[in-house]
């Protein structure tokens, strides 16, 4: 769900100068009688975390040197956005990557109005340079990153907006915006949205789908260990059991680290096979795991269910 | 290990106008009867790849319009090199990601030297823009990050060195150069190195580890479920045979796909314990399992071993 719009000051043709433009939204007049709480920060708190959000009362809360009416950011939020060191444009790279699958969704650039609009919203905010002006992602497809938390790195002129996708991140309709491999290239390959940079769990996940395609385009073809864990679930559900049973014996009959990893390699390889076949994506585990942390602690909610 | 050190031209003080020192970085002079192959390329042939290395025969291809001695970059290189839209400085954002983990490592830029020195070493390698100079991350801790592949953007401005680093990546010693959360400060936490941006499955790592050590600092302590599984490998292992069979009722009892997700996440946490108790790191399973492909397919592999 889209945050509701945030007021916006008009941005000079320098982002540096942007100042006035981030003292309009960090100073937003609120109604008389209201709760003190602004549209931005009342979406932060009703944002599904995966760390605590930030806490709507402190943004909140009234500052001697306001005047009535209006709602002063803690000055930490003015702090930290003061900390980051905007080049000469008034600029820092900010990289959106998905908090369940560490994959690099786009990179734009930020100035501190839009890094101030995501800290409030918890949606990802950029600044376009090519437009000159603020830009929500999502706010026109409604694809939305909804941010859990923000990294800057240690020279503070890098910022990592780490959310969840509510849908592909690419105007092209790719999950990501980085589907052109470079060696790929060189070898002859066209871009290919299905060839996306991934981290080795999401290759092995398209490894996996992709032997299941080729059952349904090739038949048996070129014959493949997964291909026949596919096709058979005693097969697969046998092999889940017992490469759970060699990575227990690891642990029992105090077998080398070594054998640890391999059989834990073996054991999520099989299980993956297993996901594949009941159409499961590994994120979507992910996900569930992630809320069930940020939901009471995994531990505590494992120990109410299982023991 | 390190590449050999390429030839470097000086840079000028635009880096858009370093099409002189691409030209003295790709066309390199070899010895008499060598087999024509570069420092650069070798090590590049040498790396050990997720995706096949690009192969050096046509990098080293000698074209018609070079001088006797000179080797010619495939025009494919050149090709690539001139398709990203470099800024008014010659430069392109470039963001080194760990390929088995996911994480992001750090952030720099790169110009047309930086880049082709990284396609052909498979180094990572940026453009320091306060050192007006070409930067092979490592050269000087030796904490190269081994490129295994690059991935361009849609809008070919920005890049992706996806590769394994050697070593910790940030000069403070940190894994990554991002562990500055900007919430946790705002609720007045300092940065703090072991609070790395992590996605998902290594957040849940990072809880298990601190499970551990509370077992160590503070001995029983609060009631943790993570913790009584730590500390009673018989009860842990039989959790995990519990789990996979659960996992493969949902396939052999055609349950719901939500119920596959549950039980994998209660697998997947299960066997991470596991991990912990063995001292091993998800990355390090991960590793195997990348190995496993580059080499000659899990498929294959596993066929062999266990059928």
């Amino acid at each position: 769900m889209a945050a509701p719009p945030l007021p916006r000051a008009p941005v000079s043709s320098s982002a540096a100068a942007a100042s006035p433009g981030v003292r309009a939204l960090l100073l937003l007049r609120v109604g008389g009688g209201g709760s003190g709480r602004c549209a931005g920060v009342a979406a932060a708190a009703a944002a599904p975390g995966w760390r605590r959000p930030f806490p709507a009362a402190s943004v909140a809360a009234r500052s001697a040197g306001t005047t009535p009416g209006e709602v002063a950011v803690d000055p930490k939020v003015e702090a930290i956005l003061d900390s980051v060191k905007w080049d000469s444009k008034g600029l820092a790279v900010a990289i959106a990557q998905n908090v369940d699958t560490g994959a690099i969704l786009m990179q734009g650039f930020a100035n501190k109005e839009a890094l101030a609009t995501t800290i409030s919203t918890r949606k990802a905010t950029f600044y376009s340079r090519s437009r000159s002006s603020l830009w929500t992602k999502g706010e026109t497809s409604m694809n939305f990153i909804n941010v859990h938390d923000i990294f800057l790195d240690c020279d503070r002129d890098s910022i990592i907006y780490l959310g969840k996708p509510d849908g592909p991140t690419c105007h092209t309709g790719a999950e990501t915006c980085y589907y052109t491999s470079v060696y790929d290239a060189l070898q002859g390959s066209k871009p290919n949205q299905d060839r996306q940079v991934v981290s080795t769990l999401y290759s092995l996940e398209d490894t996996i789908s992709r032997r299941k395609e080729e059952i349904v385009t090739e038949g048996s073809g070129k014959p493949s260990w997964t291909k026949k864990l596919i096709l058979d679930n005693r097969l697969l559900c046998s092999k889940i059991s017992e490469e759970a049973g060699e990575l227990n014996r690891t642990l029992l009959e105090n077998e080398d680290e070594s054998r640890t990893i391999s059989e834990m390699g073996d054991l999520l390889y099989h299980a993956m096979v297993l996901l594949r076949v009941k159409g499961v994506r590994m994120e979507q585990v992910l996900e569930v795991l992630r809320k069930r942390f940020s939901q009471s602690g995994i531990e505590e909610k494992a120990s109410r269910n299982k023991s």
